[in-house]
């Protein structure tokens, strides 16, 4: 992306009003983009170029900004609920994912963390994305090609308990409700001494695929996580964190596969 | 790296007793490592593969595992605290990086966010690594070497308040003191629409850097984080999160520059 | 308070549908309280007993329940913020209120705090408090009157800045902006080796009132903290925390009154 | 107490030092206590007075305090975990508990929640302490003696899944590990609309024991509670939470007993 590249038809742009009010477009010709305070017309950003500002047609300043990874997520129709980026992150750092990587992500789910994936795994990388709802991998082959990250990806209707015929890979992380059903797969999967991260939204699932993962014999490093973030408000002379938050969202099993036994 | 590759001298392995036991060597004929729980050594370990074990002189196993990003913390001698994986992950994902990113870190310290940075910009990417002090550069470079990322990173003795002659970047990643008096050189290598992240300890801090940007009229979409994670105790019938916990490592000031004023 | 005593007119009572539909009534003759899933006749309730359940007239089940100290926040008209049961508990503890104290409560506010002090501090305990506000103060005596509890409180429109002319208090609780400035008051009214407590929403203020503490050289022990509540949402086999949450109320603030300079 | 009274031998005092270095002390003739930083007579310290000061043979200053209800924790020799006052303060209001109310309390454990609640009961109040451990009985009555609270408390060897032939009180306070076997135990002797609170570190604890709740029919309004505290370091300028704290120490069941089933 050069500086100063004038925005053409067809460009992925993040509308940014406020904290509340953003969303990422394609631009169309004669396409309009409408929020509470306002629409802007999209052939009134072409030729503009990112960091700029256009106005609503009721005088409220819209930004053009590029679209981050954690942006994508503004991008996604919520089929189902999204890993948010405090998640997303660090499962990306704990499955150890790089340029290059072949990664198998089961659940796609809405495919947040698979748009940032892809982005993550270069050309060079693959990532093989499983659901078995076939609405979810619809959506996410959309999202991912508005991106131009579809060559990147395999997207597959795909139940993961069953083995799918892949070999030494370097990470897997399942987002499905039972990954204790998922573990022959996985080692069968995944090369020896690699990563499993798998996020679960209760207790009793994070028990059952710890438990499950021991009994293996066949993962070593062992470690259940939850992330929480607060954000801070800051006016001058009074910071503090916001009164509300998002309190839980799931928690974040990890370990690595060894051969043979423990 | 292909499975079941024999190790070799000259290989990075991590050696895994458990949770507390663990340790990133350089395989070196007739070397040996050391734990509370007995020694290993390497002449040992060389010619089997990632997965499989061998035992100390006192009998305990030693898992051989291949490191992960953040296993990098273990290997670093640590002049100065650690950026934590918590805060570590969640920056990447706000500066963006991805491969070809060209990135500014200011305020290397003890180097183990750059070795994660380097390892995620790919062979395309730029990392461009300042400090004040020497002493951080010389460990930070040594590491870089030990896992092959060096020509990748630029690491150069500079006071990020003075402008370095960069232009475009895609990120800059502040870690120091002052973000408030580095503003200036911020806003002068970094594209427009590209993120601002700085880590800073105290909310003093954040709340002189969050009223500088604002006052430059340069930033919009300005946010405050502060990652916590709480690890799970699992055992069969007793789940429950560990009862200590680190509780604060810093605040995360996020921001996107805009061209002109707010 | 006899058990299955029957319930009259005049007397207070919890009426609870679910966690979200709760109020605390006076029985009068022909009264009604209605919520959203329909209203009760007080005189369907007066001849029942506590832990009984009346219907409303869409057929909801009404728990008659006794209030408990905790449920007064319910009953209050919120002029101000309230303080929630998470920090009114710790104030509690660590201004050391029990059954005969005697404590100045600065910013009485919307008076749930001091409804829990009058109850705790007993016939032979004494409550001041003070406020600015004129309409706190008057909401304030209201609900104290509705529970009985007026005549262990003396309320007073006074700038705690203001010497008020007590001594030998056990404790002072203060939720007022400025701290700092009534710092010469509570050394005079206070016990030697008494409490404050301070109760403030930002870091500043804490920052503020802890410097100002220290340099008066006549507290020790100052401590600041925090409290956050999580709540779990239990359903078998599926446990997990709520997915939002208050995240934020403010700081308490505690430090020990000392003869003389530290 | 009197203002400025001049302790006397067999008075109960704080001796404080630092965050650190504190301890309460009965005292005695020719009495001495010791400290790493020096000892201090109990002689010297007669005939001073509450928020005065001795020193330590070695120059330290001690502070000689009035002890609060939540330092008799650090008089309490641990035979087991104590209660928090975090916890103990949540528990104390959620339990309704103030001057005149009736509770039992099973699990007395250390005894530390046991001084708490008969301190705030008052002399009109009545605490029923059961315990299958006669050693934790005897502990807390010790304790309970040295600040003449004993007389307030029925301290019992009994196990609280057999009725106790109790009637009518006020809370029930449950800090066992399966308080499921005892809801039978806890309705008998409860009061309509009285709550019981229950105290327990795991989740699997916590789902046994609102499932078991609901089945009676006999409880409403269960919530369950985690609380978390944060401490914050106050230096001018320099404001931030501790980089360490206890992370967990356990949940808190609530519910408010009904006549007939749900």
């Amino acid at each position: 992306m050069f500086l100063n590249k004038a925005l053409e038809y067809g460009d992925l742009v993040l509308l940014y009003i406020d904290h509340k009010r953003k969303a990422i477009v394609k631009l169309v010709e004669r396409g309009v983009t409408g929020f509470d305070k306002g629409f802007v017309k999209h052939d009134d950003i072409v030729g503009k170029s990112f960091g700029e500002h256009v106005y609503t047609n009721r005088g409220h300043r819209v930004y053009l900004l590029e679209p981050l990874l954690m942006d994508y997520a503004t991008l996604i129709s919520r089929r189902t609920q999204i890993v948010y980026p405090k998640d997303a992150s660090l499962i990306i750092l704990l499955a150890n994912v790089k340029p290059g990587s072949r990664v198998l992500e089961a659940g796609v789910g809405s495919g947040h963390l698979t748009t940032i994936l892809a982005s993550i795994i270069g050309d060079n990388g693959r990532l093989y994305g499983f659901d078995i709802d076939k609405d979810c991998l619809e959506t996410t082959r959309s999202n991912l090609e508005k991106l131009n990250l579809h060559k990147r990806v395999e997207l597959k209707l795909h139940d993961i308990r069953i083995d799918p015929g892949l070999r030494d890979l370097d990470a897997v992380i399942l987002d499905i409700p039972d990954p204790w059903n998922a573990l022959e797969t996985v080692l069968s999967v995944l090369k020896p001494s690699h990563p499993l991260v798998a996020f679960q939204p209760t207790m009793n699932q994070v028990e059952k695929t710890v438990i499950a993962m021991r009994k293996t014999g066949c993962f070593v490093d062992i470690h259940v996580y939850e992330t929480l973030l607060r954000e801070l408000k800051v006016e001058e002379g009074a910071v503090r964190p916001y009164t509300t938050a998002i309190s839980h969202t799931g928690y974040i099993v990890f370990g690595r596969k060894i051969k043979g036994g423990v």
